[in-house]
């Protein structure tokens, strides 16, 4: 394709291209570039946030580009050294294989397996020793550093930042040098570290990659950005009925952004929904199930998507408790004298992550036992036969006891 | 000697002892300590600036403690890698090993040789990997780094401070871990810098060395700290004559300084000297003359000392001109036609160092050619057999034209 051509589909649902020029310009001279997306390989699962860069990388691919996914393994072995940081525990080697194994299939649902090459960083960064690490460090000043938001705020705050702590954004650069990188992507929060990717390949003597910033999607909690952390998220794994509620509960304002970035709905198709809906002429609640819909169908099939939607409006729009749900086996040992408490059948089913999660379900009303709203916290079950136990709108799982 | 003793040697002449509770703990119980000081193998002339931190060597190496010499060829070898700091050019190993030989050799002028062992710092920071440096990094923040007068000052002023430079006073501090430092010495400017060195040993688990901190010795325009490039030293390889000159510039208000920190008098000697002096009793002429042969009785000897003395006054008491003075031979094809230039010969006879100082020697009048001071920049000399070219007030060349 021509490269003019090529840059107005790269272009789409794109927040920055800096510069479109320079792109355009690679494309022309160098015709396959070489296409860099980071990836933290603390986490493995991957949800529809993610997807959004995700799916621009497959617009490379398409476009007889060459994708790159950089597994950070190095800074995810050292950790964080200080132990001030817990949430940068290191991981072990096989940790990080297992999670860039779990990252890399996941990502094959929206990527061309075959026009995707994984690297990790240790293999470069591993190598450097304290004179190399100089050079690199030498070529950013702090002042610049402290200018990233985040930095910045800390330090005005006076909360302590770890000198190594300045290294990481250098080392997700200098990942640009070693790899040749032609483009890298990242969400619009990611823009500081991907321009300091620009300028330490020029420190380097190399071309400097072309940045490219892509929107960051709010959660279906419809405020905060998508994160697992958050449990707003909808993962690219998740069971059709799981991915189709959840999609069905994002609040109206957001229908027409997901639409836009998780959809293969060319801007015109969705302007016209947007001008429908605005017009009256479009329920919101008509257009999240074409939303719902579409997205299930690629991330699974038609028919997953159509049997989502039957359960879901089963259950929603007749109150019907579902007939095809789980059931968790409850043993004898698990009860003492025939007793169990409510709070740990819903841990025990995994209904609730842990107990305080399981309280706090149940003083919200969240807990049904037989379609009953379950309210003592301390309420010791004596299950029978066969029971439904509900935890929110749309988690169910049948309660046997165990035949002795 | 007994603990308590050797801690009222040690304390003479000191700025602070961080703690000095420490220090007799130490000393009781582990006897024999490691005395660390941090040399800088850029430069290797060692002058009475440095003699001062030397001479509390001395002390620890007179009370059975062990003096390592700890040359910083790492960071030397590596310079700024940015190349934007002009002064901080990489050293080859081998200036490194010339320099360090020198500063050695100078240094036992006061230290006693078989207790003095010299270690290189590249020994263990070569070989520290990215991870490394990483974990050294992160027990130090960035906040705390800003502190630092001198990355205060140029932060503030919006001077550029590189990554990089963060990382010197940690690879400082870390020599103290490598090398098991009970103590280490510096100049009161090196404050921050020792006591890094106390806080990274507790992070790796080593017990804080004792940091001392020693004055800074004014140069003889009683100004400035004394330094090479100010040219406001006395260097302790220079001969006695101009070892005792220069002792005899300095402004009178240095004299008990330079008594207390230079000479091995008591104190009780040097206060009543001084209490003397104020008293009108005793001249401050016929003090510097003490003090300049003592000065000059330690690195040289008593009668080196006595011969600078009456070559001293033979000139400015007397106004002679001496007669024991070097000749320079000038060659014939140094001339144009039997001249030469008088900016030109000063330069050759090594009287300037350049041909602006020779020019600035010219204008203040400090220029004689057989006595009769030169007036005239441009003057073409015309040697005849033999002449005396006079710089300032000590420096005499005879000027001797080559027979043809």
């Amino acid at each position: 394709m021509e490269p003019e051509e090529q840059i107005q589909l790269i272009k789409k649902n794109t927040v920055e291209i800096i510069q479109e020029s320079e792109l355009l310009r690679r494309i022309t001279s160098k015709g396959s570039l070489r296409i860099k997306l980071g990836v933290d390989p603390t986490t493995s699962d991957i949800h529809l946030g993610h997807s959004i860069v995700l799916s621009k990388l497959r617009c490379f691919q398409d476009l007889g580009h060459k994708v790159i996914l950089l597994i950070g393994d190095f800074t995810a072995r050292v950790g964080d050294p200080s132990g001030r940081n817990k949430t940068r525990k290191p991981l072990s080697i096989k940790e990080i294989a297992a999670n860039a194994r779990t990252y890399r299939e996941q990502a094959f649902k929206i990527l061309a397996p075959k026009k995707t090459e994984v690297l990790f960083n240790s293999e470069w960064l591993a190598k450097m020793n304290f004179s190399d690490v100089l050079k690199l460090a030498s070529y950013y000043t702090v002042a610049r550093m402290l200018e990233r938001d985040d930095f910045s705020l800390r330090y005005q705050k006076k909360y302590p930042i770890g000198l190594h702590e300045f290294m990481y954004p250098l080392m997700q650069a200098y990942d640009s040098v070693a790899m040749h990188a032609d483009v890298e992507l990242g969400g619009t929060d990611q823009k500081f570290n991907l321009l300091l990717g620009r300028q330490i390949q020029k420190a380097y003597g190399e071309p400097s990659q072309i940045v490219i910033t892509m929107p960051l999607l709010e959660g279906i909690d419809g405020s905060k950005k998508m994160s697992k952390s958050l449990g707003n998220y909808i993962g690219v794994t998740e069971p059709p009925y799981e991915m189709y509620g959840k999609v069905m509960s994002i609040p109206d304002e957001l229908i027409f952004k997901y639409f836009r970035l998780l959809t293969s709905l060319s801007e015109e198709e969705v302007d016209s929904r947007e001008k429908e809906s605005k017009e009256g002429r479009l329920h919101p609640g008509k257009a999240k199930e074409e939303l719902a819909e579409r997205i299930v169908s690629s991330y699974h099939s038609k028919s997953g998507a159509k049997v989502a939607k039957e359960r879901f409006e089963a259950i929603f729009k007749r109150k019907e408790t579902p007939t095809d749900i789980p059931s968790y086996i409850l043993a004898s040992d698990e009860m003492k004298e025939g007793k169990i408490w409510i709070v740990r059948i819903l841990q025990l089913t995994g209904l609730a992550n842990s107990g305080s999660e399981a309280r706090r379900l149940i003083k919200q009303g969240g807990v049904k036992w037989d379609e009953k709203i379950v309210k003592d916290i301390g309420w010791e079950v004596s299950p029978g036969e066969s029971h439904v136990l509900q935890a929110g709108k749309r988690k169910f799982i049948r309660i046997v006891r165990k035949s002795q």
